[in-house]
């Protein structure tokens, strides 16, 4: 019997707990747990990655850190009123929400000037209480804060920053400074506390070579970047088609329109550069040379959630003919992203659990910018993901 | 030196010489022997095929049956205002026209009497001839002739019927009378003359078992049906990535318009009602339900070769939330075809080259109803097929 | 004070008064009696169309015939739950809802037996009671009932037909014969009840002869068929463009999606065609020639009210240049069509307090096949309607 | 008889004469004159302007300005390649271009250096030179050379400054100085000439203030500017259908695709400046009120001449519901912008022959950014042209 048995729990840690795709996660994981819904859209209920040992859904406890202090059950509202998630299950899941609001701990603004050594400290400590609290055989970080700019080209280009060498960054740390984006502090402080890091979003976060070495250093698994659900998501399956007819694409135009907290953040441009670049990455890889055409993310407030991408594609066949392919995918994406981060979470779990150290290529599948890996291809990546699976 | 070396030379035999895609065919082997063009859409000629020991195009010789008698220079031409091909062309392969003018013989007409075993002497004998008179080590025969009805289903059930038993279609044959559709006499002819076939038509050719039985006992292989060159073959890219995200496909609208002879052809609801099979079987197939959603192939004569498809899916994701995805594929069909047909052709030789005999299931890749095999995932379909050649 | 004065009171009957747009009205007026949502949607509401001494929307007061018996309440959560209009507003009118279900009566059913001239005189009785109890200073009756099937060919070509000729059809009914479509029963029973008379649907109803000259008989005005609120909107504000600048629209393909009560009824071919008939007629009228190019409406249940219209247009410019159009359009038909229905009862109440008589084709604006008049580019129908107004 | 009368002839004088536009209208009125084509795209031979008295096509005579020196007939067979012209055109009217050739002079080049006060007299002189040479009637000027950057706001902002007063210019140019762009100073050499003056870009041309005092003082008409033929074209059209409605557009994406040459003039961002800020005017004064979303115009130059646009409008309906509207545009430029300049280069001939002097606001129908008149909607522009060519 479920309600006997005393399955080891393990803890998911969300970095931007009270955003949209984090809510969307608790009110998932609840209504998941109560069988007040399907299991729609986890990748990892599929048969092919069934008896894979990975923790149970139920098992699962949420905590996180984020910024801001509107309450869950607000959110969850107003994710109900936008038609993210239906507004039946939000008094469902109330008593739910609120024991989760109760683990949520400050995170760290960089704005703050609060030294990072000391944050790095604090952040590690609510990570070791809440795995202890709770009686938690594990704790995995995954990151769905608000993206960050990329980190500037000078200090990635020396080979003697502390974003470069592990030395340097603790001893930086050390002596007060603070040279993280946040997303990477949160890295370092999840490394340190033991636990398994996911990065659902394009900011640096673990991807810095500093912060490979700590992972490494650590003994533990991560995994990123950047969830791979709209438009991204219909080029790796669509691009192959072509490569695979040897048909030519000549440009590639991708719109997107999305409102919401992440519409809102990408609408500064620094920070809309992280995302377009880890969305430019795959094409060129997949069909093996550079492809022509604009690629926008505009802030649409209108549409919330719901992120629209229109894309033209002109192609070459057979004696030259050209033709086109045009789409649009008009996605919710928090309902998009959230089952694929507690997909992620209890797969770095379980990478964990089987000791599993650095960059988990395999779970490419995943995501837009995949680490330790240049296969963009999805159907060759859900292959990864079944061997690795089947592999355990 | 390619120029000295007397390299063999294969035939390809096409049913339906005068047609879009026949004649794009003998325009493209044409260009791309005399170093006209690229070899854009050619999937053969791809990295992952290279070595194979596929016959070069290069030492292809074109022939084929045709009921008409316009011209192959005409129609080239029309194709070239049409846009399928580059006008200039034509005068640049004129000559070579003319040389497969001479080539051509005329086809088979269930219209008009002949009995079916007169006639498979007939087509049998010229398929000879064409080995005989241009010393080719073998000659494979494609149809890309119009678009036939589905046989009659009764005729089907009868387990007895002479398109169930090869022996009861000899004795059938022998006594006058007429029983298969024309698409199975020429796969019939073929096999009697030791020649592989590949049905590019969703006509029922090599499908019937009594076909399926001649070939086994002339030992040749043969590959279908149906060339998957536009919504069908966006489909079996996309469907994938709704499959294994676990994404459910509440409904999926198929809305097809073309011109030309084939549109003509289709245009008549029985022709259409092989199609509309063909193109149904994979979506299912895919993800693993039935899919709700009309089908229709519409006769747009203004559209010419010009096949357009506007899709419109239906989904859910996490927690019930409904998306959509729509797409528009606006493609040349001819020009789609014409280059999988030469590959189909150097592929299906190489097969009868090596020894294969029957349905060669790896070559579901170019088909929208394979035999063999109930794989309909384009990728998949090409891991199997560059496992094939990677085998030979 | 709204409160206080003692305006009179204009009955709205909505025949079909428990389907999607009639329970999608009530909801509505409610709504804006209470203050609870914005004009948007309503035409008459504009300020092109003020001060024309309509009835308000406050003063309106809804009753119907249906056949059917499920509870408006009911209904008003199952739209609430497709999206068709807020959940939120169901509590709030829940009152008013409950008021009206006790002004509904059973309607006609064709299907029944019941002969028509009883019927007429049940029905005429309904409209004359509720005019009566409520003290309405008159009852305007709009068809918002499911769609029928075009009548017999042959009766229409006989002149001396009931259906043609009043006369004929008043003995017909004496008679204890049926000759009537629903639609058009309910019609006459407005005219004999001194009642306008608005056709939202493609049935019948009013458009035939002896209709027609029964309402002249009565004295009352009608307006009718077929509510204009998706892709026939769109080709009619689209059309004149192409025609106003010289392209040679050469083929336009309508393809319609749609689920709900509508969608269900038309899935029968028969129904249908009253619906292909009325939306086709627009388009050959604006560009002033016979345009080629598929019209289908598919059941696709899981859109629900949502009717989606993919459309793709092929032109000709300058120098016989090839162009192409597409849209999609993704409407939601009840909320498209309640404001017009509200609108047209105000609009054909002010008519009949006008003295106007018979088919207002000054309210073509509103439909697909406009009644008295072949004018069909949306901006001439606006431009009528704000005449017409303008003239009161 | 056409061939013996002695029609007086009219001079089109076109800026940017070798431009995909310019050639375009050169090849269109040769193929016209040699009744080689319809008259398909060109608004003036619409049943509803005949009969006002405009100069026939066969009775224009063009020449021009450029820059560039690249032939005509290079230029023709370019287009031609691209598909914005029949191919088979070319050969037949190769005579009537290079005569052409013969009448085209040199432009001015912002950049050479040249004082405006002496390109000023040069330009003037070319067209009276024109004028003479050829004994035509009169002579229009059109630009539709390559799209300027605004001009700068400080300029425009003060009273006192060339751009605003017509003495001050004068006594600028007469000391020296160059304090027009380009397009004004052919507008200025026009009016100077007592030539009509027509602006097809969205460059300032004959829109500052200085300039609009000088086509007064010479009494002649002037129309502008930027030739409406794609994106907000359809604008047009559609808004006014949300309008009357009473639907809300909430946000209206417009995302452009060209390529071509005026594509990549329009990938300076300053260029685009002026294009976006003409584009965008329309929509808010139809709709009443400012309306969110992004527009892009990309320079793909895969795509030629064929601009594809894609819009995606979000808009609201009665009860707060949200809906969806999309289209594609695929049009090729040039083949909807030259009858356009054909139409107006008649136009503005028949009002300067009917003495006609200033901004023609009855010709907003052709521009995206109509001179005299704040008008912007599709129809209601057409009933003005109309009701202009009736009042002749
Ligand atoms: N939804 C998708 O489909 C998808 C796909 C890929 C990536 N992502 C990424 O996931 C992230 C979350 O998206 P969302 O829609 O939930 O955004 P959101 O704006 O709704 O939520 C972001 C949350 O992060 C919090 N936050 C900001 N800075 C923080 C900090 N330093 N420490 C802790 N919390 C912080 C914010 O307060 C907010 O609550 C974004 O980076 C987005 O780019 C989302
Ligand atoms: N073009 C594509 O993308 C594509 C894809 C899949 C399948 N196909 C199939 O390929 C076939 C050819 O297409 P197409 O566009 O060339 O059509 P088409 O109409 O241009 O050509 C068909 C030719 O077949 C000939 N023919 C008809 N009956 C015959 C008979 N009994 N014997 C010999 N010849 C006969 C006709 O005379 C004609 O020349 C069709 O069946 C089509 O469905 C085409
Ligand atoms: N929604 C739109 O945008 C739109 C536009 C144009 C026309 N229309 C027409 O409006 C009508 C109503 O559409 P809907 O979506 O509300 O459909 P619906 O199926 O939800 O409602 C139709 C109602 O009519 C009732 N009915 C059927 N036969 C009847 C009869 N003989 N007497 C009385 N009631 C009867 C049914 O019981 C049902 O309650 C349809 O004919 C539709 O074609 C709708
Ligand atoms: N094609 C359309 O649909 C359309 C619509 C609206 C406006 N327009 C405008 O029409 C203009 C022409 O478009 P196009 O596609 O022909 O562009 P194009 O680039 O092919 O041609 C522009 C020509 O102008 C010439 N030119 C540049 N500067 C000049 C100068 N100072 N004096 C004389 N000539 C000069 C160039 O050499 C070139 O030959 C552009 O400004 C474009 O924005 C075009
Ligand atoms: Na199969
Ligand atoms: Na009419």
């Amino acid at each position: 019997m479920t309600g006997d048995r005393e399955a080891p729990r393990t803890g998911l840690w969300l970095v931007g707990a009270r955003g949209s795709v984090a809510t969307t996660v608790m009110v998932g994981t609840a209504a998941l747990r109560a069988g007040l819904t399907r299991t729609t859209g986890l990748v990892a209920e599929l048969p092919e990655l069934a008896g894979t040992g990975l923790p149970e859904v139920a098992d699962l406890v949420v905590g996180g850190h984020d910024l801001g202090t509107a309450p869950l059950v607000k959110r969850a509202e107003s994710l109900g009123e936008g038609g993210v998630l239906p507004m039946r299950l939000v008094p469902l899941v109330h008593d739910e929400l609120e024991a989760a609001e109760q683990r949520l701990r400050p995170g760290y603004d960089a704005a703050s000037g609060e030294p990072q050594g000391e944050a790095l400290a604090r952040l590690q400590g609510d990570l070791e209480s809440f795995r202890d609290e709770h009686g938690l055989v594990r704790v995995v970080v995954v990151d769905v804060a608000s993206t960050e700019p990329p980190v500037d080209a000078a200090a990635l280009g020396d080979p003697h920053s502390a974003l470069n060498d592990l030395d340097t960054l603790d001893a930086a740390l050390a002596a007060g400074e603070s040279p993280l984006p946040a997303s990477s502090l949160y890295a370092l402080a999840a490394y340190r506390a033991g636990c398994a890091y996911v990065s659902f979003t394009p900011s640096p976060g673990p991807r810095l070579p500093a912060l490979e070495q700590a992972a490494e250093r650590a003994g533990v698994p991560w995994a990123g970047s950047d969830g791979k659900t709209g438009e991204t998501l219909v080029k790796s399956a669509l691009a192959p088609m072509f490569a695979t007819r040897a048909l030519q694409v000549r440009s590639w135009a991708s719109y997107n329109m999305l409102g919401g907290g992440d519409g809102a953040t990408l609408a500064d441009p620094a920070a809309a550069a992280s995302k377009t670049a880890s969305k430019s990455a795959g094409l060129e890889a997949i069909v093996g040379h550079p492809v022509d055409g604009p690629m926008h993310i505009d802030h649409v407030p209108d549409l919330g959630d719901w992120k629209t991408a229109m894309d033209h594609i002109s192609f070459e066949g057979f004696l030259g003919v050209r033709m086109t392919m045009q789409f649009t995918w008009s996605g919710c994406d928090s309902a998009l992203a959230a089952p694929l981060v507690i997909d992620l979470a209890r797969l770095i779990a379980r990478a964990h659990e089987a000791g599993r150290v650095g960059a988990q290529s395999a779970f490419g599948f995943f995501f837009k910018d995949p680490a330790g890996t240049d296969e963009h291809r999805l159907s060759a990546q859900w292959d990864a993901l079944v061997a690795w699976c089947s592999e355990l």
